[in-house]
């Protein structure tokens, strides 16, 4: 072995598998350096909930067996993984952002939990989170703020932020988190990650906790695009249990692209989108380095008119609020003040007025349906400002951008630009396997050529 | 020609096509024969609420050109149909049951509609309704309580209520109606018709009158198991502007079953799940009369425990009257008093109970796809009583044993029994053309084998 484990905690995932593969270094070594980091970092970073330190290193010891005994291999054989504290963990309590109770403990592993086993993958821990999912800053007021790693004394982003903080400081290969109106792909953005929200029911939310079932899909947060589309595929597939995934299944459609064909939409007027100057400038330098390799991109005037990004904003909160209260109700009395005041405007509100903002979001997933019949691949910001100071007020819009996909069920693919902004690309249902290709070149050309610069 | 078109009236489809193809009869005649039995009927019947003779009779005419022409031909040339109120058709008004009002004339055909005059169909008008579409017995206190031409002095059946009536009558040959609980079903099986409610998505519901729109159906009221898959065959597929349909899609499943292969489960317990023994005892003999024809058939105690049909009725219903609210508030004050204060119930119910509710319904399609792990196809009474009598009380029950498969997105087929009852055979998602070639044999067998003894 020839190979400091704690340098292979910040590789990504084909690094690290090529080092397990190579016995340059063993899972146990790998997943100890995860634990000894997370001991060291978590007081300060308040990324974590709950860690298995005892069962992590069991797993590894496993999968280090499966290695010398040359017995079969899972995809992810011995990789340490952090779970958002959405997913239920056999042993573990889903606490969901809540202040940990006995009574949540849990035994039985979420769909997608049993799939990364199922590869192999070694389960660190669970990963903080705003309560109940409601938020997008990582504020916590039982954990505390969750910290960026990457810009520190700036937010992490929410709501899967421990596991977007955990990621950046080296804590786990990658991380799945749960994405409702953003909430992978903002962390991701503030903390130079790449954030994955795959198409709406190709992945199963059976034993992931529900925000708001109409939107709520497992996302994955990485470092390299290939690493998220590695964990895509493990994930995808049907399961009877949730209503989301179809039984008359077309699966991920196979990339069929070329960047000469390619119809690309640059979102253009940004500023009036709510986008701050930084954000404006630091797409216009992503896409301008991007180049030739954005295809026949041309600059779209999203009409957001009908799409009424404010009321359809306001209708999903709505729906969110009541039916993190419908599904959760005995639980959101621990939640702070703040939450429950927040959650509980729901009760105000009647059935017709639920049934109105459900018609709302048809509305949208009807507009958007139009824009790709004209486009192939959407451009835009991930987030509109740059990650505030941490501790700061949630800004109204932060979720605005990645909210135009998850309305419309759509995959989205957010690529990390300096300053802990991001670079987001949208195709229509199904489109993952294609955002995935077109963003692994985009992303290696703007990684060199912001470099360079 | 040597076809009386006063007889063909009461034809099945491709009897009409066949007489109209060896120009038998004439579009023109078999129209005019329509409208002149319409004219004589409906002031008593109370089946149809806006008759387009002018139109119907020119589009005839125009059929009867190509066809004399050779000119091009649609599936349906000539086919003289019926329309349930809630299908939008040009310069007619879409009225929904309620005293029909100038503000309510469309300008455009809802896209059902388009598909049937793309294949030639002839539109004669529009069919009464329950209120809305919140009704099961076609009872209607505007245009008057709708009759059963083969039962007279029983129930219509509802809410697709004139359009069964029609068809029963010999005004139409085939018709369309919606489907969200059992609104197709329910008055096929009163009226002695097929009834078809295609898998949720298949058929375009733009232009098309919402009443739940997470289970809303267009469907097809027949004579024959023939007709409906004819036109169910126009009618599928993608449109973008609904969001039921979706654009990776997987056409139809193609029949694939074998009488010795197919997992058939009849319903057994039909007394506990409140089946009058009229319905249990007509069950019975339309099973034994179908004998092989339905493969391995084994009684399955349908353990409704888990599909709690009794609070998921209720669910539905205050989303429904929800949804209604939210869809057509301002017609809602032309509605009746007992319409009204049936749908503002849904205004004292908040946001949290419906999507509590929606949970709720989410749950069902679950235990509904578990059950079709174990069979292909489930086969049950369609309704739980003969028809009632015309004006009687609405029987509260009367939509559970069709709202099975509506809640679940199942594709449901409905074959008249003798009585006015019906022996509904339910598939999963996508199965419809099984469930017609398998319903095709039964229907034929069962008739043949009822009437002999």
């Amino acid at each position: 072995m020839s190979c400091d484990p704690d340098a292979l905690r910040r590789a990504p995932m084909v690094r690290v598998l090529r080092a397990l593969a190579l016995r340059e270094v063993s899972s146990e070594a790998l997943v100890g350096a995860c634990l000894s980091a997370i001991e060291r970092d978590n007081p300060s970073l308040h990324a974590w909930t709950h860690v298995g330190a005892d069962a992590a290193l069991r797993d590894a010891r496993a999968s280090d067996q499966r290695r010398a005994q040359g017995a079969a291999l899972g995809r992810l054989d011995g990789v340490p993984v952090a779970l958002k504290d959405s997913f239920d963990v056999e042993g573990m309590p889903t606490s969901l952002g809540l202040p940990p109770r006995d009574a949540w403990l849990v035994h039985d592993d979420a769909s997608a939990v049993s799939r990364l086993r199922g590869c192999g993958a070694v389960i660190l821990g669970k990963t903080a989170m705003d309560e109940l999912a409601f938020g997008t800053m990582g504020s916590n007021p039982h954990g505390g703020d969750v910290g960026n790693p990457s810009l520190p004394g700036r937010a992490s982003g929410g709501s899967s932020a421990g596991a977007a903080a955990a990621l950046a400081a080296g804590h786990a290969t990658v991380a799945l988190g749960t994405d409702t109106l953003g909430s992978v792909r903002i962390p991701a953005a503030f903390c130079g990650l790449v954030g994955l929200k795959p198409t709406f029911g190709e992945v199963s939310r059976v034993g992931m906790a529900p925000a708001l079932r109409r939107l709520d899909c497992p996302g994955v947060l990485a470092r390299s695009v290939q690493d998220a589309g590695m964990v895509l595929k493990v994930l995808a597939g049907y399961d009877a249990g949730d209503v989301a995934c179809r039984a008359r299944r077309v699966p991920l459609a196979l990339p069929d692209w070329d960047p000469a064909a390619l119809r690309v939409g640059l979102v253009s007027d940004l500023r009036s989108l709510g986008a701050a100057p930084e954000v404006v400038d630091a797409f216009r330098a992503a896409v301008s380095a991007a180049g030739a390799t954005l295809g026949h991109a041309r600059p779209v005037s999203l009409d957001l008119a009908p799409l009424e990004v404010a009321a359809s904003r306001r209708a999903a909160l709505l729906l969110m609020e009541a039916d993190i209260l419908a599904a959760h109700g005995d639980r959101v009395e621990h939640a702070s003040d703040r939450t429950r005041g927040l959650l509980e405007y729901a009760r105000s509100r009647t059935a017709v007025e639920a049934m109105a903002a459900e018609q709302r979001l048809d509305g949208h997933v009807v507009a958007v349906r139009r824009l790709f019949e004209e486009f192939d691949v959407l451009v835009l910001p991930t987030v509109p400002t740059a990650p505030p100071a941490l501790g700061a007020a949630e800004p109204a819009n932060l979720a605005d951008f990645t909210a135009l996909a998850s309305l419309a069920g759509c995959p989205a693919l957010s690529l990390p630009l300096p300053g802990g902004m991001g670079l987001q690309l949208v195709g229509p249902r199904g489109s993952d396997l294609r955002l995935l290709e077109l963003g692994e070149v985009v992303h290696s050309v703007i990684e060199a050529t912001l470099e360079a610069s």
